[in-house]
């Protein structure tokens, strides 16, 4: 996974003094690599009983989409509140300061979906974790949560334990 | 394109009352119509000399990567302030009520390249004028811009007059 680290870029100080953010905008900006990420984040799935991809508002559209696309499944946007027209069902999750709120249609899902969700970053994992009770509070099955960055150092995945978690480049 | 027609939802009263809110949830819902439509945006710009697509924070996210996938290019996202890492362009511009800014990386594009920008609707124009205005900023050159939905009645083409325009279904 040298080949994607080396587009993903170290943005020191952003967005506030300590953070070293992880910018992909290099990697979605070469197609070839790209390509390779999206095949990778998708290929643990593809003998897979995955029957829907959501994506988290708002890098989680780019590779979700992706995703989705190139496993012929529907696309969700999970999204930030007020965004969606439609019913909607809502969770709330605690950010280091304030919180949160994410958004699905109360149509998004049938209740036999199983659910591949999808973002660029697992960092605290608060929004992954919302993401998967949002999944389920709208009746379906979360099968699996992949990323395409995972912070280790967070330890977001010990906030996933009940559920599957793939990342394909860690730091 | 009545088939695309068919998975554009209408929301009346969203965001305002008075407003019919054109929700395209279903459509990206739907794989074999989201396929028709991403195929339908690019199909005029296959033997075109575009060399990078850009897309509009949140939903021109998802037509945009798509675009960008299935021509083999660069996509670069149009973003709201603050969420961009690196060294930015801004661009802002006025709403009905207030104003709106766009952001991109000041390293987004190079100078001889000939920009698609993505977006899935086309209304007052506001925001598809200031993403032209980015582009030509960061010292591109907007090819053309493609919308899903064109609500003709805003007139927001004429705010574009300077650009070559497609929509793929009007209302």
């Amino acid at each position: 996974m040298d080949r994607l680290k080396s587009k993903i870029r170290d943005i020191p100080d952003f967005p506030k003094p300590g953070i070293i953010f992880k910018d992909i905008t290099p990697l979605i900006k070469d197609p070839a690599t790209l390509r390779l990420t999206v095949h990778q984040l998708l290929q643990p799935f593809l003998c897979r009983d995955i029957t829907a991809v959501a994506g988290m508002e708002a890098r989680g559209f780019i590779f979700g989409s992706l995703v989705a696309w190139e496993l012929g499944l529907p696309f969700v946007p999970l999204r930030k509140p007020g965004k969606l027209p439609y019913d909607v069902q809502t969770v709330s999750y605690d950010l280091e300061y304030g919180s949160a709120t994410l958004e699905a249609h109360t149509d998004a899902f049938n209740s036999d979906d199983r659910v591949l969700l999808i973002d660029d970053l697992l960092a605290t994992g608060g929004t992954a974790k919302a993401s998967c009770e949002l999944v389920e509070k709208l009746g379906a099955t979360v099968a699996a949560c992949a990323f395409v960055v995972e912070l280790d150092f967070l330890q977001g995945r010990s906030l996933l334990s009940n559920y599957e978690v793939h990342s394909l480049v860690h730091f």
